[in-house]
């Protein structure tokens, strides 16, 4: 799944809207930033013909920045998107199979 | 750990190099371009305010990507400095910690 | 952490409880007991010298095995205790919290 | 893949044969009986329904020291095994390729 799919399903009109904090937000694009750059680190690492073991810390670095933000971006969905669908009664169910399934997808099990 | 860092160690005259094969470099820069621009495409979803689950399940794509980078990167490791090394007789049982402390750090353990 | 100390954790008056539904509480402990006998399997394949590589097979198998009954859980700790505790207004931050950090001691971002 | 086929397989004549260094043999055996006991303890706590978030952290602690005798088999296979096969010149690019599909097994990329 690529990022237009996705920024094409997010403009569709009435679909669901992310609860980014607003706090959140701004760490959160800062550590995207961060992890951009991080990987053109590891692009002029395999240009410059760096030592492997080098590259794979270097890309074993970027895998857990971006789990770091996916559980931030998850306590936001949870403290947001799932207790405000719990609290209307709405949705609750399927909130809840969505949540489940996105944990899965990280753990990949 | 950032690149700059890396970048600066891998210029260390004497320093080992890197043994990715011609053809998986290819292989490698491509992906790692397209993880690049994936890690972008998350940075507009989070500034679109695209749904979390939906930025949740593009990072578990990006990480999943670079994972499998890594692997690539590990087998040419295994393939050429590894076994050169076991052959010539030459820093075997360093490069074999190194080897490992590798995986460890991928899996966290 | 190991299990007698939970065990007694657990056993403290007033402390919470599990809410994990009748028909997958016999579900995850068929899980579970499979699991044991895999790692006991495991201790054979390690007594009989088994291949390396089909230990480590096994071993991989018995960690999604873990990381399936993991979900199973969560699953039914968002849709009981985490719901429970946001229809009634009560420790929902708290729950919260707590459900992102088990995340987290998954993922060990 | 459950034991019994794993066994079965390394009982197979001419099958390869396990590296596990003595002293790294009982190791991983006191571990794994250790881990056979969280996992009964998993059990118990499941039973006596236990919180399920403690329940979760005992699971990924479980997962935790799996992975740990993971890594410590892996290092024995790479510097028995693989290193013989190299030194030999025998079945290297096979051992390789086993080695990598291992680690890409528990990476589950």
């Amino acid at each position: 799944m690529d990022a237009t799919q996705h920024n094409d399903e997010q403009a569709r009109p009435g679909s669901a809207h992310g609860y980014i904090k607003a706090r959140d937000k701004e760490l959160v694009q800062n550590r995207l930033k961060r992890i951009e750059g991080q990987v053109r680190g590891v692009q002029r690492m395999v240009d410059q013909e760096a030592y492997c073991v080098d590259v794979l810390t270097q890309i074993a670095s970027v895998v857990s920045a971006l789990e770091k933000v996916g559980t931030i971006l998850l306590k936001d969905h949870v403290e947001h998107c799932l207790r405000e669908s719990i609290e209307k009664g709405e949705d609750a169910d399927e909130k809840i199979e969505e949540l489940t399934a996105a944990v899965e997808r990280f753990l990949r099990v």
